[in-house]
């Protein structure tokens, strides 16, 4: 039985009363904490610092000593799964991830397995074991991964795109391998936030990052059905407390309504949908994470604390509401405005509950 | 007195009755097309293309060889105000638009003129006089131009930017500099078109690709409050006949209503959002163009024509839909599957009508 010094994070994503708005953002350990990248010159490269369950660990923990953050996020990515497949992933400096062995055709999709968490992704797990105990309960621990169709999208671009030429036309002319592939993806990812769970993630969150590029049938059919599977096949309920699920479509605000069918417990939104329009659709059934411009946070404290009050006002009064920015912050951010942040919605959401 | 062979696109736009759904595309003179990579092969690079009105006007015109478009777009850039300001625009291989000079401090922004399209920007409106010339009435011409928030996005970052760290920062720290920057290119946008439309183009589109980059609040502010600004300046009637707008935001649906309130006679929609839940939204104000993913050429000409149907059964039956692609089309399609596409479009809407 767990007892967090802290669950506003938790109370909050389950429409529980707070006595104000937790807070976290996407990235929060990462390229914009000096003390990170020094970790980051130590280690090598990034996937070294993912693979070592202390570094890892150490990185989660770093915004949380400069920040009253009401919750951890495990420092991962989302591309350990096609990893742990043996596509052979790799960063290259200011060109986001590679694989050395993109999925093409039906061959290189026939001859994916199912990853198991427990043994291909072991890394993964013991570094969420190691935080967990390291942060003794203060705050709860997330964990993450990407999602089935955000996943493929790399798999079968071989890296990021902008256009997605190649899994589109994938999509379009063999949908059969394109469905084979992502059921695969579905599979592997249900089994490893299960074993994030298992090893003591406190809430898991599913990072579809891509799927704003699809049309709204595709979206249904090629990213939301497999995260419905996903969250279909979740533990809910892990050492006597109930496990929150957050799904979170950049770029998929007009489909509210159907990603609350779902069944997760909170919809992540972006900074392009007003939360009190989210909230008239769907606030009702789920609570919302979000949603600042990380852009906002290259302002003055002033400026910072004036979108904060804003966007809490658009949420209103009521459960139900977690803060977040819409997308991860950016690398240049002054970590002091990260102070000016967090602070602001902590001071200015209490009139709120 | 301008007499239009075929007038179904200036007639959707204006929300009359049509045969069949007109169709054009974005980008539809462009680099899918060898012919095009002969001229441009020929020209040295893509500005020398725009700045040769013979040039411009071949290219406008080698996909209404090819396919029965309703419309030709004038072959032109969305930058050509800033570099004709001086900025230095260049191309580089793979890279997109840069500017040698990018806009960042106060200074440089009162440095800047409006441009005056008559003396500034004459080879476009050269191309426009030649185009229409050689169309000789077979189909309406487009003119265009960038909205200030998106031609601002490239002269302060100095070229594309997925986070936008300059022009947010320039919006959030000197928001008096941002606003001085918008009005600068609002007035010049409002001259360029309506130059344009003296020259000849019989519709204008407004590009506002980045629009959807800000929040709710910031894109009414920094993008939409400047096209307003614009289409209030336009001349909507020039030899002896309307001249629509359409105005097309990127990422812009959850603002549809705002957008409408521009005075706009039609607005452009990515794929993202369905055309059943726009025109329920808006579509008793104005046309809505738009909205197949441009990755669906890449599919067989089977499977275009089911999306093509889909999409039409989405606006139904009625007045005030023009076809085209949600974005500009990509450049590794197949030729062939836009003759599928524009065919498609042209035998399913029939009953639609």
């Amino acid at each position: 039985m767990v007892e967090l010094k802290n669950d506003r994070f938790i109370r909050a994503l389950l429409k529980q009363d707070v006595d104000v708005t937790p807070v976290w953002m996407m990235r929060q350990a990462g390229r914009y904490l000096p003390e990170y990248r020094e970790v980051r010159k130590q280690a090598g490269d990034f996937m070294s610092v993912c693979q070592n369950p202390e570094l890892a660990c150490e990185v989660t923990l770093q915004p949380l000593r400069r920040y009253e953050l009401d919750a951890a996020i495990l420092f991962s990515d989302i591309l350990t799964i096609p990893d742990a497949m043996g596509l052979g992933l790799y960063f290259e400096t200011g060109e986001g991830p590679k694989f050395r062995k993109p999925v093409r055709t039906p061959e290189d999709v026939n001859a994916l397995k199912v990853t198991k968490a427990e043994s291909d992704l072991s890394y993964v797990l013991d570094a969420v074991k190691l935080i967990r105990n390291e942060l003794g309960g203060s705050v709860p621990l997330i964990g993450f991964s990407g999602s089935p169709w955000t996943v493929a999208t790399y798999m079968v671009e071989g890296g990021s795109s902008k256009e997605f030429a190649q899994i589109k036309s994938m999509l379009m002319n063999t949908p059969e391998t394109m469905h084979q592939l992502l059921h695969i993806l579905a599979d592997s990812v249900t089994d490893y936030l299960n074993a994030q769970i298992r090893a003591g993630a406190q809430a898991v969150q599913i990072f579809d990052t891509w799927g704003g590029a699809l049309s709204a049938h595709a979206y249904e059919t090629f990213s939301l059905n497999y995260m419905k599977k996903i969250v279909s096949g979740l533990l809910r309920e892990h050492d006597g407390q109930q496990v929150p699920v957050i799904l979170f479509t950049k770029n998929g605000g007009h489909w509210l309504e159907q990603i609350v069918e779902s069944g997760c417990d909170c919809v992540g939104l972006d900074w392009t949908i007003p939360l009190n329009e989210a909230r008239a659709r769907v606030g009702g059934q789920v609570a919302l994470q979000g949603n600042m411009d990380p852009a906002v946070l290259y302002g003055s404290a002033e400026a910072i604390r004036d979108e904060v009050s804003l966007i809490l006002n658009q949420f209103g009064k009521g459960n139900g509401h977690v803060f977040n920015l819409g997308h991860g912050i950016h690398q240049h951010v002054n970590p002091d405005r990260v102070t000016a942040f967090v602070d602001a919605v902590h001071e200015l959401s209490a009139q709120y509950h």
